[in-house]
């Protein structure tokens, strides 16, 4: 028996103990969470520089060894996350329906956690607390599996937090990270359907495709988002820059940043000029189509901001300061496009027509779809969900941002009388 | 590409124009769908005698030939289904819920079809019916694959289906089967990640067990219940053998039947023999611990009717008249030998203890968990749910019971008027 199925044994034994815990419990517990992060920062911050090290050593590129590094400030802000969920409403506590059957049985429908949440994610230390806070909260057991690049983070991490729920009441293995760090750890991960009830990979495109392909276990997939910005005949004018530049540059790195733009090719010559000169002022590398690209040809700096697009183009998502441009011949072609090449995460529509707006409302398959709007707003903050799983670009449990009860399960309970079946 | 793939990719188109239909021209279609059975009953009972005469030429067991049998009769009942299923409310007409968010930005969380559902099901030729109705219902194209050995039913039935929908407005290739017999279209189905959106195996265990191994594609699992009744020592002793006798023999190859008996100890010698009597006078081979065969050692019957259980018996669901009996130190045990062997999908405890009836409600981790009353009860139509699906037994997206909600997802739709994110 490898390390992960022993793990998940332990877990599904923690699954039991975590499920019979009150609101209370859980939240006291949250709160020492936070505070252990507080009181073990200098251990948690020696053993996160052999990470920086390492990494160093390999030469690793600097944008990843700071999302590696942790300071006294980001520790401070991961506590203070965790002392917010003790203060969010119970997800546990809901009646999610209910009623008598006609034989006299009294049904009622109750939310229940999952059992045992296993998260697969990449160089992030913060994300072992984000776990475990989330999985404590909806009364679930909690097994991790984090990069190789940030073990001994995650291990000191798992160390500080699982003593601290100890003492707070929790069950033995109720959160638990897989050391081994070659492949086959994970591997055996995704093969055990019983013992996990979901598996949630947490980073980058690659990660979250492989976890589809190879997990028997079910999946919740998140965030890669090849979001679009619609600029219809009927749009505003005066809203298309902004938007577009907010839903572009604000924060590229992000799933909900806006990685291609479509245009009516009726207003393309009135609107692209100022929109192009916009993009290559914020220093956006446009790619784009023949019509785009006579319209860029005589700008300044076209030349260094401008390329063709390649079919390749439309399926990509830059996470960076790139975006392709298209003209469509209006809804219909918009409409097509948006649901060939997008991931289903995020698009808007710029316009003033009504019927026109309904129909990319009812027509565009994806979990949130904007009108006059930017799409950086797909965000389980900004929505009013308050702790955010991820963004699910699944359709099945949960579609789009993900608040707690994505960690939930519901059963039924009947109520009889000695009521047989006639 | 093979046919499986092909036939996706128009289902993926047909999704479309599915996802556009509005109420009123589902439902007529799904009466066309109705009508058609019956005016094609001779045609479809022709074909289905070719899948007879080939099970009788391959000598297969007489309850298999008659599970895939079409009598005018039966088709009446498939018909009745679909004009039933049209008056049942739309799945789709629901706002699930919204607000405005504090930049103005009005939400609104809509259900939507889930776009391209597949099933998998083996002899039964009802099935096509079935699943092409709840398929069109909730919008959704639906893509099918049937066993060989109902080849010529389930084709004459996806035919005859088809044309009355296309003849009642519905897209090109709303509803499709995979003609390839062989083993490689359905491995190849299940690779078909972002083609088809969930896979729903309708069948036996060992088809279930297939498809939630093999497929890359998101998979409802139904059906295999492992169900238990308990006896505490509080139970009221007239209720006793009633609902065990109903959960146990009313419909013994169901699985909402009872497959295990539990029995505090202390009320064995009480309880037992009454029991072991009724189940012996009901022709159910009983499988049972030590305790349970010094009960049975006395009593007539006995060696036609009990055998001494192997571990093995815990985990079985016969799906017929043989249940195992197993005597229990109390509450503690019975909930821990549940949960270990459970299916996770019904559960019944006998007991007047307001305390221990807490206790089973809130430890035992299956999908329906009953007091007082007999297992038979998981079922959609006695639930109150109207058609079902199937009775999920996993607990993403749908546990227990399924409705009609469960082939639909949602998307939020956010109406702005030119907000940014700051």
């Amino acid at each position: 028996m490898g390390e992960a199925t022993k793990k998940a044994r332990d877990a599904r034994a923690a699954a039991v103990g975590m499920a019979k815990l009150d609101s209370a419990t859980r939240n006291a517990a949250l709160r020492a969470l936070a505070l252990s992060l507080l009181e073990q920062t200098e251990f948690l911050i020696a053993e996160n520089c052999k990470d920086i090290m390492a990494a160093r050593a390999n030469n690793t590129a600097e944008p990843l060894i700071d999302r590696l590094l942790l300071t006294p400030e980001r520790l401070g802000g991961i506590s203070a996350a965790l002392e917010q969920l003790a203060l969010e409403k119970d997800p546990l506590d809901e009646l999610v329906g209910g009623h008598t059957l006609y034989n006299g049985i009294q049904l009622r429908q109750i939310r229940v956690p999952l059992g045992v949440v296993a998260m697969i994610y990449e160089a992030r230390p913060n994300v072992t607390a984000d776990a475990a806070g989330l999985c404590l909260k909806t009364g679930n057991a909690c097994l991790l599996r984090g990069g190789s690049l940030a073990v001994h983070s995650n291990l000191a991490m798992t160390k500080v937090l699982y003593e601290a729920g100890r003492g707070a009441g929790l069950p033995e293995f109720w959160l638990q990270s897989i050391e081994t760090t070659s492949r086959d750890a994970t591997t055996e991960l995704m093969q055990l359907v019983g013992l996990v009830d979901v598996l949630i990979p947490r980073g980058s495109a690659s990660l979250i495709k492989n976890t589809i392909e190879n997990s028997k276990v079910p999946v919740i997939e998140t965030g890669e988002g090849n979001c679009h910005l619609y600029v219809h005949e009927a749009a505003r004018s005066e809203i298309i820059v902004p938007i577009m530049l907010n839903a572009k540059t604000q924060r590229p790195g992000v799933c909900n940043a806006i990685e291609s733009l479509l245009i009516d090719e009726c207003v393309a010559t009135r609107e692209l000029p100022a929109m192009l000169k916009a993009l290559f002022a914020a220093g956006v590398l446009v790619h784009g189509d023949a019509t785009v690209a006579d319209v860029a040809g005589g700008m300044p700096d076209a030349d260094r901001f401008f390329t063709q697009a390649t079919e390749e183009d439309w399926g990509r998502e830059y996470l960076d300061m790139e975006i392709s441009v298209k003209c469509v011949s209006g809804l219909d072609e918009a409409i097509a496009h948006i649901n060939r090449y997008s991931t289903h995460h995020s698009e808007s529509m710029l316009s003033e027509d009504h019927a026109a707006i309904k129909r990319f409302f009812a027509e565009v398959d994806s979990a949130a779809v904007y009108v006059n709007a930017s799409t950086r707003f797909t965000d389980g903050g900004e929505f009013g969900l308050g702790a955010e799983i991820g963004i699910s670009t699944q359709k099945l449990h949960a579609r789009g941002p993900m608040g707690l009860t994505a960690l939930t399960s519901t059963k039924v309970l009947l109520d009889g009388d000695g009521q047989i079946r006639g």
